[in-house]
């Protein structure tokens, strides 16, 4: 890992760089794809499927058999893990519920805010080399606690036309509706447009490789939107000498092993434990399977050291890390000043993998700087909020004189006409 | 206005088609905007706006004194009717404050949500024919509310090189930092990009026309967020017997007066009241300035009867209005179970026109059916959520192993690692 020695705030920026990714080049085959869907619906998408996955499927919708097999077919100490990690993720989330907003904002005007499920959801699980089943706990839990009144799921299938035993027991565990075997770009435009076979959906969840983020965005040109834009993960560390380094390098790792555009940063306060994390880092790095991604992750990772706390503090808001993990002696007063992150972990014992499985915490967080304006998915995601107001005949007495003066300032006669009509009738009563 | 009996649900699709206007042809020239302010900064605002505004200014930066003469130059009876205005709106959205969301998930295991603002914020406010102020009080209010620390507003300079008074005066009122006169997409290219004079934004907020809406459209490329798409106002009554024809006339021409694109639908279980609205509307109409416009918007305009309030129900949950005013004796039954409209307006004696001003409501809302997906603006829109985890050594001692299990199945060891190293260490301890 490369270092850097009190950087002044001048060299933040190319020090926080993030890969800038640009998708353009994809776009028109997305259109491409999302022409194709909308034109031949349900055999467009299982021509992309035989081209793209190297699989001819007579039906892409999963049968309740087939859940039924990986149910039993799923080991039991998953599954308990899964039940597990299903409770704190529940708990989590339904704490978020918030009240209907009442107010009555003076005599007879009365304005009330509620906030009713998005109704058809669309959740993306990639496939590739692993089940990410843990997204679906992260997507599906708060769209069953929001009320939803439909959740889709689509995945690829693999060589065999199958989705992952564990991808289908988590989906049923957490009241997917439906599940399909599509994935890419054809399954983006699919629970865009709708076909016979695939819902079309209100808003669009998950991750994807850069194919499916692209597809998203041209997604929201057809009346649906997304949870945020996407980006390569992003891990930042802060620490102290009561920092424990064996447990700063394994958090690292766990970064670096996800890709090797992944961002890797450590920021630190002890001159120390700089040498210490790094012997730690090579330590361990030996041990992993996914050792070759790891190390070249770690090739443009940052271990950045300052005198002060106080400038660590004004490089982490700068950088505003996807995943910040605090451990400083001093956590709570650098914890209350942290202003821009995805999702904070403090302490020696509270490792990003906690968060990204079974803490309760949701684990699709905003990348590329995007905290800066976007939250991590939440119950709200899964929610709109409408407005409602009920004015009493005093209420429009009092309050029409304002709405008449505005309206007219403003040069919409017909907004103030609507007032001045009813406070005509009024005044005649 | 057109005419349509009990029409059957497959007839709905047509008889709810939005102008879609499809803004496709402007991108190229926001792209050239953004790439002169990219390369030129201020010098190329102030080119713009000598070639769009047809004025040449040295600094377009509003300044104190400016204010100040505006202040002096507000009628006294507009200021106290926005004062009222701004006390109601700002009652509605603090009470929209959320608490702290703190729970321990499992024993050692403390998960947290906390909002925070978002800290630059962006407002543009659209020149024309009448300084919409209004609309600064929608979008300043609440994010002094949420706390935002720099509320930065743009608004284009008339032929004299000023902004209306009361936009300077409402802005100020509100909290707003600085104010610009600049417009178009040159004003949201450099909120979006900064400038030396223009800060750098976070999110962006505002209506627009179309030269606007794609240029915010395009900054959602750059690092910036945007409010909600954008597009023509939308206004459907929903009334039976219990209406009163005047009220609904009046009600309908305050939406058609917006402009030619406006969408006005009647849709009704009263016969009798068909007649009765149309002739209200030919006599109101001749009243008004912008007659004109109002026809065209008429002629697009519908009104639809239906035997049952069910089908009523179901029409209006399947159009998802941007404003809904209910006129109904059975007004409770029917508002809860509306499932999509941004505002809603209910009885005789809450005309929209009190949402567009000084109720308390937002009138920023989702319009196109983008109420399906999308709040309209709330104080949520200047926030975003972090959350937070603090682990203690029994909590990981406990919740570890399904971590471990998790991670080993999800093909991630390094996340397994970050654990194990973690538990080792405890179980010598």
């Amino acid at each position: 890992m490369q270092r850097f020695m009190n950087p002044t705030p001048d060299q933040w920026k190319d020090l926080t760089q993030r890969g800038s990714a640009s998708y353009a080049s994809l776009e028109p085959l997305a259109k491409e794809v999302f022409d194709d869907v909308a034109k031949n619906g349900d055999q467009a998408l299982m021509n992309y499927t035989e081209k793209f996955d190297k699989v001819k499927l007579e039906d892409f919708s999963v049968s309740a058999e087939e859940i039924e097999v990986a149910r039993s077919l799923v080991p039991e100490e998953l599954k308990l893990a899964i039940q597990k990690a299903k409770e704190n993720i529940y708990r989590f989330h339904i704490a978020q519920k918030t009240k209907e907003v009442k107010v009555e904002t003076q005599i007879g005007v009365n304005c009330w805010q509620k906030k009713l499920p998005i109704e058809k959801v669309g959740l993306y699980i990639p496939g590739g080399s692993a089940p990410l089943f843990s997204t679906i706990l992260m997507l599906a839990i708060p769209a069953q606690v929001a009320g939803c009144s439909e959740v889709v799921l689509c995945s690829p299938p693999n060589a065999y036309g199958k989705i992952p035993d564990v991808i289908l027991y988590t989906a049923n565990l957490c009241g997917v509706d439906k599940i399909f075997k599509v994935g890419g770009m054809q399954a983006i435009a699919g629970m865009t447009l709708g076909t016979v076979t695939l819902p079309k959906v209100d808003k669009l969840f998950g991750p994807g490789n850069q194919y499916v983020t692209v597809a998203k965005q041209l997604a929201t040109q057809y009346q649906v939107s997304i949870d945020m834009p996407a980006g390569p993960s992003e891990l930042m560390v802060v620490a102290d000498a009561s920092a424990d380094e064996a447990f700063v390098a394994s958090d690292l790792l766990s970064q670096a092993e996800h890709g090797p555009d992944s961002q890797v940063l450590l920021v630190t306060t002890d001159i120390k434990i700089i040498d210490q994390v790094d012997a730690e880092v090579e330590k361990q790095i030996t041990t992993l399977e996914r050792q070759d991604t790891a190390r070249k992750a770690l090739d443009n990772s940052k271990i950045i050291y300052f005198d002060s706390e106080t400038e660590a503090l004004a490089f982490t808001n700068f950088y505003g890390a996807e995943h910040l993990i605090v451990c400083l002696e001093n956590e709570n007063d650098f914890v209350n000043q942290i202003k821009h992150a995805g999702s904070v972990f403090i302490g020696n014992y509270t490792p990003e993998s906690a968060g990204d499985y079974a803490s309760g915490t949701n684990h699709t967080l905003p990348t590329n700087g995007y905290v800066r304006q976007y939250s991590g998915v939440n119950l709200d995601s899964f929610l709109k909020a409408i407005t409602y107001q009920k004015i009493t005949a005093q209420g429009l007495l009092d309050l029409g004189p304002v709405i008449e003066e505005m309206a007219s300032a403003e040069g919409l006669q017909a907004h103030k006409n609507a007032v001045s009509i009813r406070l005509k009738k009024l005044s005649n009563e």
